[in-house]
């Protein structure tokens, strides 16, 4: 252990962190630096600064960073200019936020000459991996330590008993039998998961919910949004352009009022187990439909198709902590060449708990009404081409019948 | 044309069948078999007969079949067995009843010794595709008359003058500026295309939708339901076991009643073209989601993505009228193979457009709660197997990047 | 068809493009512009000037250029980046020509003023399908004449009957009995089709082979030789620079000297049937081995697999006719980008119609000696991490296994 | 440990495995069972019953089970239907036959009460993982010894000593250097690691190679011979019927005698590090190539493609080790279903280390003469149906450029 001189931990300055650093402290008897990212998780983060100093961490080892333009543009967006779904539900706002929390530590760490990281993730989830196969890929040599994975606090008692023990202030809701469920948010998300929802039929809870209203209390009148996409990317919504985290706090609040985006899954984990997960993701519903929109008129069908067999591949590979990989790297630079000319407007309707597209245009679209109408076109298509485009598709069933008809006989 | 002896013709009753079957007796000089499917469409079948009659059609060459049963046991719930979506959106409702339509009218065409078939779609649309495959898959020399490719009837106004000058019977709302759309129906949807749809960016009226209210318009009070699934289909409704066309009957009466199942959608068609359609699919809506939710218990990870990798393939198969190819058979048997064990109950909740699992159960179950429990779960899991995991898991890319430093010195 | 005014005519100077020149100018009587292209066939090409002018083309509208370099380096190497192999066996080497000479073909219309393009493909090839393809992407209002759809001289006798009425001179091997084989050859490959290589049991005859020495006559020494790849291209042999064409032209002599790269093979066309086809790619067959080789230490594993799966996708694409279509670029784009750190030298053995890779070193290596040998590697590589991630990956199975135990209970 | 009662050992009479059951018994102080099974890898096996009982090993805790019928029909031949191949290249020789000896040594740990399993297999290799995949799929309870991940004995010094303390006999090519390369055979294949060939760069000695001729020394003549396949497997070789193990040990004598089947390779282990491999399939290489040449003529194109597009992963898995997961048999339930036509015969021509397909006729031919013919096909296929193809084909890409012209305006 006398290898570890100085850990760069991901604190959030809550009670499991705070448990975190003090044994950190103990057991290694090394440096901490602590690092407390803004990703639009929607709590303060100077009181984090606070706590840290309480643990006689020195003021140049404390990092607050405010990372939720960098995660919006060079995160969230990416992933979505893909429609990225994992096991056809699930959008990926806790996996997304991962890559880029280590990314960021690991700077950190050559920043203060820390050899260690650390963070609070249980041994059983999959944030463990996306934690450290960021750590690994970036820094091959970086020392890691999950302390769930190596102590024996393993129940909440001994966690809030360790707490107790080292003077660490426990919040009210702690004590009256632990926070009501395990969750995490960014400004992509917020997760659900663990107390009840571990029984797949118990029902979730109305009050479980945070950042949406339930369907029955959104309002009665649906609204309409029109949201600009420039290369894939979402740019304005109702005529006002917007950057990356004005955008996706704009689309929560809107998905939030009209009580869009919950999901309650059940799961499959890379460690190897299922879980129940119930997610809030408003902007994010919002922005999904909205792409599939825009592209429906600006992408090729083959490009579509190749897009969409592609697609549950990139997302295993972020679910799975992948980002930092040479494939996943690979594949967005196939996706990212895709979104040249998803340029363009959809028209959307929100309205109690559905977001549905009600019309699309682009200068770049790919919808040739003279084609498609109904309605002689004046030679734009020649319907007698159709007889032998099917006729050729049709041939080596056609050939497979008749010989199979020959060997009856 | 004089090997043309008699053609099975897909007859509707309506005007556009109408004119086929007098332009076909006109042309062809043969004898012609109607043939008049019952798929749930919802329109009275007698008055076809009655039509036929009229045209002189023999009463033995009037074949009007009621195959719903069919038509949801081998072809919807087989493919919703692999949670089929075209191009992230399309339940594919009038994509699965053709290759149902063909195959019949060969069958059909057997018995009467009709050595060709003839139907209704356009020569721009997947339909005409949808049907010859079929016709061809399955009676490799059988003659194919598709009328719109022939004729020179290509528009509304030289339709209904072709119909006037013949005595076929106009219904009113032909005459009045024609159908407001193009519309198919069957047990598992009704779908609009044509006139001001043409246009993308052109919201569709809400007059046009037939068989959802609006959501608006839907109950103000959700409502809960339980289906069972039985090998993958859905058996049951709140504990009332249905067959199949009772079941998605039942099914499209509630998703109908909360406005579920409707989807606005630029699509691409196999002839190469992109088209704007509208459908109404509720009860296939609600069976989605809830076959989903009760694979996400019974089925395997590995299972499952294998299974959502292949989809997007499947679907186009089905969407370009490949049912009675031999990979739509080999991706068949694979799909079925892997719903033994999806068996179960899912709850689901009903609301305004909206359709939500909100709770699963099975005794085929693959969720461990033991495993999954964020309490002390008595070591059933291992924490610290989750560290060799991640080391192995990173491996590659720690090499990599190992590598890129050593060539930078 | 008086909207025909001047057509560009791929025009190998050979009998059958000198009937259709003949054809087209009786047929259209529009102004031809004659294409020959040098692929490398290892034809003179002078003589179709000489013919061409007979036939009463203007100078000015005889085209002859030599495209081999154009076609190595972005046809050919682009292709074999990817390993990229049809069905399991074939090269691609006429596919991969056809979308250059289509190119070519409308940048001369474009410069000449033509309306129209012809070829020479008959209509059940696929080389139809890739000439046209290719056309109508780059120009989309282009006229395509293809004589073998329109006339009717479909059989060997009717074209020498019309050659002769209309004095064209035919050379002595198409009037004893026609030319054994249909051939198309470039510097990739030379094809053999067509007469008792129709039937798929019949041995085809050790005279068709020309361009590589039977196994049995290629020289009793094996030979080595060192291949280095740039950026996934070859560029040098034996340590001596060359240029793409120079390139491939030097490894077909040695393919051909040691009998390397004759394939018998039934394939399928996209048209529909069956086809059998004999083929030499001599150098072809000894870039994609050592190509392979040298990815094999460079590549990360899970890109070289993600490549792998897309391979014979982009090989139906290439063989289809579709190298101009979005989704082929689309791949390119990720194929070409994961080609940077390709680099090194393959070293491999040719012997008697075989080529082996014996070594392989590269700067960009991935292989790693410390840690993949099975001595002591002190501590590179922690074994016991091996026991986590075994674990852990099986753990789905271990839990579907004690369910399913329970359930027998 | 006191957990371990007793303990099913994969036992091969060599010194590794001696020393892990004297290791075994020292450690665990737990009765052995041993296992030794005959998979066609050119050893006796009696010799391991003697050296068993001088470990103390009671007569009936000792096992020696010939499976190579097995072995060959359950898992070589369903495989290569597959026509699988790892990475382009390996014919998984080695990966095959892990999950037999794992099912077997399961079932022997059933029959004698053992509730532990051991293997020879290091930490850094893919062996370990295909076992213990295998034993934790089939029992999920069993306890899983792997020495090499437990003991100290990394290097080969502390191995002899060992050996020489405990007084267990070491050949004299141990003593001497150690054995030229780590060896692993069975009827498919022999495989060579380690030594100087841990270093990709340099070449093989022909020494090395065990099974087969050099093809240098291969005889001058060619041989061609006939095999028969039923149902996608190989049943007679030039007429004359064979049982699986007589198939493959027959191929493998043909191929041996030509210098057919060598490999020299760099590969990915599942574990994360790439590995030098030379391996020796002589008979596989033959059944890969005859099993490609009957699809040729027997299966669709779309399910041959299909089989093409599945075949990395499926060859992945087992590579991984994952023959006993179910994603594996889900896969073999569709290949398995291709096979049901794939009957005929495929005449291969062997040379000096080539193999290659000349001839193959079925009676499920798919192959039409007719209709591939160059001459005059009587109307078997009308050419003019090709036009309607290509233009449908192409309109996507039409649309498109007419689209982007016009934006340019």
């Amino acid at each position: 252990m006398d290898d570890i001189k100085k850990v760069v931990l991901a604190y959030s300055g809550g009670l499991d962190t705070s448990v975190i650093l003090k044994w950190l402290q103990d057991t290694y008897q090394c440096e901490i630096v602590t690092f407390t990212a803004d990703l639009g998780q929607g709590e303060e983060l100077e009181p984090a600064r606070a706590k840290a100093i309480k643990f006689g961490i020195k003021p140049e080892n404390i990092f607050i960073d405010d990372l939720r333009d960098e995660f919006v543009r060079d995160f969230v967006l990416p992933m979505f200019r893909a429609n990225t779904v994992y096991e056809g539900e699930y959008l990926l706002g806790t996996s997304i936020a991962r890559p880029l929390i280590a990314k960021r530590q690991i700077e950190i760490a050559r920043m203060t000459g820390a050899n260690a990281v650390s963070h609070g993730a249980t041994g059983k989830g999959n944030d463990q991996v996306r934690f450290e196969l960021g750590y690994y890929a970036l820094e091959p040599g970086i020392k890691v330590i999950a302390p769930w994975r190596e102590w024996d606090l393993l129940s909440r008692e001994k966690l809030l008993a360790y707490a107790e023990k080292h003077e660490i202030p426990v919040e009210m809701k702690h004590k009256q039998g632990g926070a009501p469920y395990s969750m995490d948010a960014n400004l992509l998300h917020i997760s659900f998961e663990g107390r009840h929802l571990e029984n797949p039929n118990a029902v979730a809870e109305e009050s479980m919910w945070r950042w949406t209203v339930s369907p029955e209390n959104a309002p009665d009148q649906a609204e309409f949004i029109d949201i600009e996409f420039s290369k894939g990317d979402p740019v304005a919504i109702n005529g006002v352009a917007l950057g990356p985290k004005e955008m996706l706090a704009q689309l929560n609040t809107l998905g939030g009022k009209h009580g869009i985006g919950r999901l309650d899954l059940v799961e499959n984990r890379f460690v190897g187990m299922k879980s129940r997960g119930c997610y809030e993701t408003p902007g994010g519903t919002i922005l999904l439909k909205a792409h599939r929109g825009i592209e429906s008129i600006t992408l090729d069908r083959e490009v579509a198709h190749l897009k969409d067999d592609l697609m549950p591949r990139y997302a295993s590979l972020i679910y799975n902590g992948y980002w930092w990989a040479p494939e996943r790297i690979a594949l967005q630079t196939l996706i990212d060449h895709t979104q040249l000319m998803v340029n363009g407007f959809v028209r959307l309707k929100l309205y109690k708990g559905s977001v549905s597209v009600v019309s699309r245009d682009s200068v770049n679209t790919l919808f040739d009404m003279n084609i498609a109408t109904f309605d002689d076109d004046g030679g734009a298509y020649n319907q007698a081409d159709a007889g032998g485009f099917i006729k050729l598709n049709a041939l080596r069933m056609r050939i497979a019948e008749i010989a199979r008809r020959k060997r009856l006989k």
